[in-house]
């Protein structure tokens, strides 16, 4: 029988977030790999092995499944969210183009619920119309490309989500990053701290870019910035569909 | 027992990329609004109501919903994809803004799987750096904004997914939207044209804008433009979770 790898989203946390078409092809893995929390998240079963991971091991991750598929197995890499979007999905095509010999490895991705879209639908809509989506973290990329992003993002009006706004390792470069959005958009742009999104303590915050501060995200928050036109309604925070 | 609105994701079409907790709120629900096509997917069933409507009425949908919810009635609006991404979740609270009469109403939005993240996972991570949703429809938004939209997001070097990038209505100005990422990104880009994603006839389609034409794209397709890093692996198309 032929191995395979499928990297799979598990959404942003809670079990009814889980797509069948996820939940179906967990129960047909022989191999779970991931980070610990998320591979956490899957119940134990005969057969079932569990290969939890460290953060920052992305590649080995990679090379451990397309290895595992090679030797017939039916391999599931799990994420949260969903998977292409800053989690694994990436990270096993990286490894496979580092190893060439597994070229030939069945491999699928599945998607599942990215947080900022479980954020924006907890707080309204506030991704209503064009956005991007920036991972905050510096450990793949430079600093300043960040910046230019920030910056040509708000100049282009876009609503904007980011991921890993902050980390005890980089504490202070998501005040730098509410400095030029508050440069770029004005203090009266509103901003959303998205924290433990879908899980029980979940807890949504919206102020004004000119009321934010660093210490409002860790690593367990999403952040959203409105466009130009964002604004409340009620309890909720939305996005016009359309601009002037 | 008191009312209440949900404006619900359906996903790209597959039944098994809707989430549990879509399909346990329809199960609750008394009435079905939105758009023919996905009312369609809803399954008739006793003491169920369903409200069908044609594109472009969505202030409509939004206003109907909200009545029927005053009236105690337990309300879905679907959409497809994730009601917050170019759908109906916006359209529900610009029309509560102007229905204030309607405020106290309890209005919650389910996240669900959107097209280009659908798209992706089917062509493998092409989204998996910093990347832009636009919606290249120009019903809601003047063209030079849109035209804007696409320099900034290219002179950020972001990934790109594209929703109503032609229609028949309009069948002219994705050409100009190639026009302008050629000149800003140069003709070995890699672009995706994702057809029916999910659905049995999908078709996943990758060329590099030099060779790309407007007839590549229609309504049923979502296009995605790689970064400056976009590459193909295999069969795969991807981006590295890293820049230089």
């Amino acid at each position: 029988m032929s191995g395979w790898v499928a990297v799979v989203g598990l959404g942003p946390g809670r079990d009814d977030l889980v797509t069948p078409e996820v939940s179906a092809t967990l129960a047909e893995a022989t191999d779970i790999i991931g980070y610990i929390p998320y591979v956490e998240r899957i119940a134990p079963a005969a057969g079932l092995t569990l290969h939890p991971s460290d953060n920052r091991v992305e590649l080995e991750r990679a090379e451990l499944a397309l290895r595992l598929a090679s030797e017939g197995r039916r391999v599931v890499v799990v994420s949260s969210g969903d998977p292409g979007v800053f989690a694994m999905a990436s990270a096993v095509f990286e490894g496979l183009e580092a190893h060439p010999g597994y070229m030939g490895t069945e491999i699928r991705v599945l998607p599942g619920i990215t947080a900022m879209l479980a954020a924006a639908a907890a707080a309204g809509a506030p991704l209503g119309h064009d956005f991007c989506a920036i991972n905050l973290s510096d450990n793949l990329k430079p600093w300043s490309l960040i910046e230019h992003r920030l910056r040509m993002a708000a100049r282009g009006d876009f609503a904007m989500a980011f991921y890993n706004p902050r980390s005890k390792s980089r504490p202070h470069q998501f005040g730098q990053a509410l400095d030029i959005l508050r440069e770029e958009c004005g203090p009266k742009r509103l901003i959303i701290f998205a924290r433990n999104v879908s899980r029980p303590d979940q807890t949504i915050r919206t102020v004004e870019l000119g009321e934010a501060t660093p210490e409002m995200a860790d690593m367990r928050t999403v952040v959203l910035v409105g466009n130009a036109a964002t604004r409340r309604v009620g309890p909720h925070v939305y996005t016009p569909r359309g601009a002037e």
